[in-house]
């Protein structure tokens, strides 16, 4: 039995972050350090006619200002290569960077800012993602066929990334199908929000720069700098302080080639620190307004026959990951249901809006709560309970995906009744409350991974990653993995993550994928100094190094646990006689899974939910007819992550995915007028609070996974997110008898729902 | 032919040092950061009868004032556990430190410093260390049985490290002697004054503390740490920002756990940066003072038959590193010679001085500086020259060393005749200048290291180690050669290194072992990503892995460079493939060279010279007999380093070898007053400056040692510094035919000389 794994510990990063020891890239302050301030466009689409830097740099003070004519001309993007550092001719979104200042202080760097003379030709914003699809709509990239872009990425004007999964005969599907149901969802951009603002400090030396930053992917953002500056990867050292929080939307790469310029132009240190406006108007962490249109074929019986969805994703300005997401957001539109016949497009439309990214299960949120409340609305139709519908549909071991992946041994029939229990589906309600259900599933993503630990003489470890702590506790994770393997206290190793230079390329806390991934080259590394202790031992105790194990920092006999050395002393010993006991792992990235059926065109890094997850979670909400206020008061939670290695970490992303959940369908949306961001401040911008969070009741189904990470376990980062919004649109539809369509489900929205109308 | 080794690099760290980008230690500001001061004993022993804080503690401003009742009580000490972190008790030396405060600044803790109450008795110093052996005589560790030792250490009261060397039959040697020559030299104290301080800098998360410090050993200072505070390894980090310079004076451990103990109580970040007088009275860093004992049996041919040397070195008030150092004094005292009878004892002297430690090649120059003017004072009595003398007795090939050890292939004649040449040894010199020369011999202290090497996706290579630089350029030699190894330009490899996090267990930049030890490490971990890279190629290129080589970014055939593949993208394939290629190296440390002969008592860490290095410098001076005054005109070195692998590095330690032994023989010697330092500051303790710098030539032979380190390298960074003094106490002696018996051989010294006198 594991003295490690399924067991509770609290985190190591816990600790500090809660007494304030914690340090972020903004508490860092370097000797000569300037500040720097953006120049931004201030409207969504515009010509740049002028833009005269020359005030700006005689200013006292300023050391230097850059615009893109200062730097190279490399354009870069993660999926489609459309953006350049600065502003290039023409505007897209009100956030985008005309020029960069640093000076003495920041007041200095924001009055340079306004001293920079900049003409601009305003131009009507493209705002209407489906107006924007149709043939002469004005194009927001009006170079779009001159970009790169990666491999299978199929692109139409301003349609950056279109998706398709064709499944069996739809047409035959909904000739065989008793009723056919129709829906259309809207959901709005939304922000993750992370309470630590983006900040970058670089700082040269000699042709190199180190760079902390805010980022959740410390080697794309390294990337993306020596890229865009012409650097080699080894000339550039991302670090990462304590992040205070990402939720995805401090993904790829950010600010830092800016930053690095300007501290090369000035010869000193320059730190960036944004304010709460610039992470709304200025970032690319926007969850993607999705528009979400259903039809779908059923028996009488429930049987699903043809299911057919539509999908627009407005990515905003510029591409960043949209393609790769509209995959998953078409995977999403399937959900986790048998489907024999199926027909699901996706489309990553171009806007002048603020730059979509990857927010937590980018489009799963928003998808999800789309097509459960189609899927509720099926049952409706059918006369069904809700609960039973699902069962009657959803996959289990032996089903296959939407492209044809065939699926193991997987929890979501079990995810689903424990959801149920937990919230006493059924139960009798008081009048104005209302019960919903919602499932979903979720993928961690591969890729490579690299670990290095060193023992230490007195036998405590560390590990090396290259891995990034986005604030949800999954690096605590490598350390328990390390100490299971090693039979050591989780107390007695320590980590090193979020460096560039000192662990393995790593791509980042983002696609539930730490421990899926680094999790392997954990136990990679940690099998070499297992095999070299128990060899050390084997010789001592005169053993067979299969009869022993590593267990409670001793190795000892299987067979005879008072027969044991000390693992300590041995690698005291080996220290001492001139040996280190050091270990590293390089596994190679987990294939993704066959496609065994199906057909897709424009599929680029999807063709199938690698180690899926699956999940249900149950509201029960008081909806206020009069004011249209939804009050949750409850969410259950049922979840199968493969196997739970840590309990308290796992609990702890489901608890903190609910409220995240509950802002999304409840309050988190942003408004544009003109194309501009209406509320980008946190009064206007509503997030739940402490006061607003529910009882919450989780539930875990073990399935240790075949093709998932570590002992079988899955990504718990994303999916806890999924459901919550769905479930709560479901409940307040069974609450009030009418159907909320457009997210966030704002009391304005519910109020005129409730009125028949559409807010 | 290497496309790297044995070229000039200039090194990486050199542009940001010469710039002023670099950032030390006493650089780094953390928000809230406290400052630290230590109260001194500021008399060189007594008995402590009260000592009450109360006063500096209620203080406002002042967080922490800790005294000895405020830690663990541990006993610490690298040779001999004789130490705690504050004085317990009694007092040893001024610099003994009583109390520590951490305070809003500086000036506040000065001040909570001056509010300290201390009562001392006062107690008679122990400043003779002959007298100090006598029996009876006053013991500066009344409780030196009580501590424990190394294995191997001899210790009787005051004498905290006796070690001999016995090879052959002395007596028998003396009667075969047609001449037997005495000689009695002493040598000061002196320091090897880096020009940056020591300072620490110390942050609690949690459990776990980052102490930022200037040491040069980042892992025993860890480990000092770690003990001290009773910690485990896992839970310290020491990051050692640039060091400027240490010479061996910032070895092993010293205020980290100060600090680290100031920061816990405070709940703060602590920083100290010690002040010039600190440096010198405060510290372990002093070079041992010696006085050196000789009485040597020639054959009148000039062969020597019996040589028996007694040593003296003053330990100071600890035992530091002193049993070892030693035990290298005695193998220096028997000199690269041959000597088929000998007797050499060496005894550590414990006084009330501030401690010695591991100044560059401990007790090297001093022993050299007495040892060569006994052998001229032989080749005088014999009538031969000091060339011809020399190269009669001086070891070559298949030669034994004091202990046995069997030398293969070394360059100690061919260094003696490149000197000679050099300088132009036997040509006619105006009057007043005289030349001399003098030999010696090093090694390179084996342990184990460790390394890891990241290839990333564009070519570019990082290589992590524990290794550290102090200043030397020992590190830049670990990138030529991974990039030797990898097929790289060197400006594509980038460094990780003192940080006892991110790499493997390292003794630090002491004992010349970086190349020696790490170089190997980094061969070793090159092979592995070499092998990946190689199976590659070989696939594409249809060939086999032993008809290609790595060579300028690609991996290409032998006979047939045009047939090649970019190492770029082989790395570029792997890692979107999910493949990073990685390698460690953790080889274990080279075996001590077996003593074959020769028998020895107290010996402890060298039964041999690992790796010898031999050399010979000859200096050119004028004396100004009116005054005393010494100008040494020209310096020649002939050096073996097995084989250079950076001649340009190489080369600087050279000339900075010459130039501090320049300062070791004129003018850098501690002054005590009743056993207080009397010149601690740099008025009064005179460095030379590039004024003083005189013509240098430096030649190195080539003799590739298969004991070696990478490509049989030796350990460049103590030899340089070893034989200068003795080159130019010779050269003084032929200049004006007298001996100068005292280091440092100031004006007044060499005047009184002159004068007959003794000063």
């Amino acid at each position: 039995m594991s003295r490690v794994l399924g067991r509770r510990f609290v985190r190591a990063d816990g600790l500090p972050k809660v007494t304030g020891q914690a340090r972020y890239a903004a508490d860092l302050v370097l000797p000569g350090m300037l500040h720097a301030a953006f120049l931004h466009a201030g409207v969504p689409r515009a010509r740049i006619r002028r833009l005269d830097v020359s005030a700006a740099r005689a200013l006292p003070g300023v050391l230097a200002v850059l615009t893109q004519d200062d730097v190279p001309f490399v354009r870069f993007g993660a999926a489609v290569e459309d953006r350049t550092l600065f502003a290039h001719e023409v505007v897209r979104f009100e956030g985008e960077i005309l020029a960069a200042v640093a000076a003495l202080t920041p007041e200095l760097a924001d009055r340079a800012c306004r001293l920079i003379e900049v003409e601009l030709e305003a131009l009507p914003p493209v705002l209407d993602p489906e107006a924007a699809l149709a043939p002469g709509a004005p194009l927001v990239h009006e170079d779009w066929q001159d970009y790169s872009a990666n491999d299978g990425i199929v692109r139409d004007g301003n349609d950056c990334g279109f998706v398709n999964i064709v499944k069996g005969d739809i047409e035959a599907g909904f000739a065989a199908a008793d009723e056919i149901v129709e829906g259309r969802y809207v959901a709005d951009m939304s922000h993750p929000v992370p309470i630590e603002p983006h900040a970058v400090l670089a700082q040269w030396e000699g042709d190199r720069v180190t760079v902390w930053s805010t980022t959740q992917t410390p080697f794309p953002a390294r990337n993306g700098l020596t890229r865009t500056l012409e650097l080699p990867e080894s000339a550039v050292r991302v670090v990462v302080p304590h992040l205070g929080g990402g939720f995805g939307g401090k993904c790829e790469f950010h600010f830092e080639a800016h930053v690095a310029a300007l501290a090369r132009a000035a010869r000193r240190p320059v730190r960036l620190v944004f304010d709460r406006r610039q992470e709304f108007t200025a970032t690319d962490m926007a969850r993607h307004g999705i528009i979400a249109t259903f039809r779908t074929g059923v028996r009488r019986d429930g049987t699903i026959v043809a299911h057919e969805a539509s999908l627009i994703l407005d990515t905003g300005a510029y591409a960043t990951h949209g393609p790769v997401i509209t995959e998953i957001a078409t995977m999403m539109a399937a959900g986790p249901y048998r489907h024999p016949n199926m027909l699901v497009e996706g489309r990553t439309v171009y806007s002048n809006r603020t730059p979509a990214g990857s927010t937590r299960a980018p489009s799963g949120p928003q998808v999800c709560w789309a097509l459960e409340q189609h899927v509720d609305a099926i049952a409706e139709r059918l006369g069904l309970d809700k609960l039973e519908f699902r069962l009657r549909n959803i996959v289990a071991e032996g089903d296959e995906g939407p492209t044809g992946q065939r699926f193991e041994k997987i929890g979501a029939r079990e995810s689903l009744l424990e959801a149920a229990r937990l919230i006493g589906w059924g139960r009798p309600l008081p009048p104005g409350d209302g019960m919903g259900l919602a499932v979903g599933w979720w993928f961690s993503a591969p890729g490579p991974a690299g670990c290095y630990i060193k023992l230490n003489a007195d036998g405590s470890a560390t590990v090396v990653t290259g891995a990034q702590e986005n604030g949800s506790g999954s690096v605590m994770g490598l350390a328990l993995l390390a100490a299971e393997e090693l039979g050591l206290a989780p107390e007695r190793i320590s980590l090193v993550y979020q460096d560039t230079d000192a662990g393995a390329f790593d791509s980042g806390s983002s696609g539930s994928q730490t421990t899926f991934n680094v999790g392997r080259a954990v136990l990679a590394a940690s099998a070499q100094i297992r095999d070299r202790l128990l060899r050390m031992a084997a010789d001592e105790l005169e053993a067979n190094p299969l009869d022993l194990e590593l267990v409670e920092g001793v190795v000892r006999a299987k067979d005879a646990p008072g027969r044991s050395v000390v693992i300590a002393a041995l690698a005291r010993r080996a220290q001492d006689d001139g040996e280190l006991i050091t270990g590293q792992g390089n596994p190679p990235a987990p294939k993704m899974p066959d496609s065994l059926g199906g057909s897709c065109a424009g599929r680029v890094a999807f063709p199938a939910f690698a180690a899926p997850a699956f999940f249900a979670h149950a509201a029960r909400v008081r909806v206020d007819r009069e004011t249209g206020v939804v009050r949750v008061l409850e969410v259950a939670a049922g979840h199968e992550f493969g196997r739970v290695l840590n309990p308290i970490g796992v609990e702890g992303q489901v608890e903190g995915g609910i409220v995240h959940g509950l802002g999304i369908a409840l309050s988190e949306g942003t408004v544009f007028r003109d194309g501009n961001q209406a509320n980008p401040h946190l009064l206007d911008y509503k997030l739940q609070t402490a006061a607003d969070v529910p009882a919450m009741k989780i539930a875990f189904v073990d399935a240790p996974a075949a093709d998932g990470g570590p002992y079988g376990s899955k990504g718990v980062g994303e999916p806890p997110v999924v459901p919550t919004a769905a479930a709560v649109a479901n409940a307040i539809a069974a609450a009030t008898g009418v159907r909320v369509r457009h997210l966030p489900m704002t009391p304005v929205r519910v109020w005129a729902a409730l009125a028949g109308e559409d807010a």
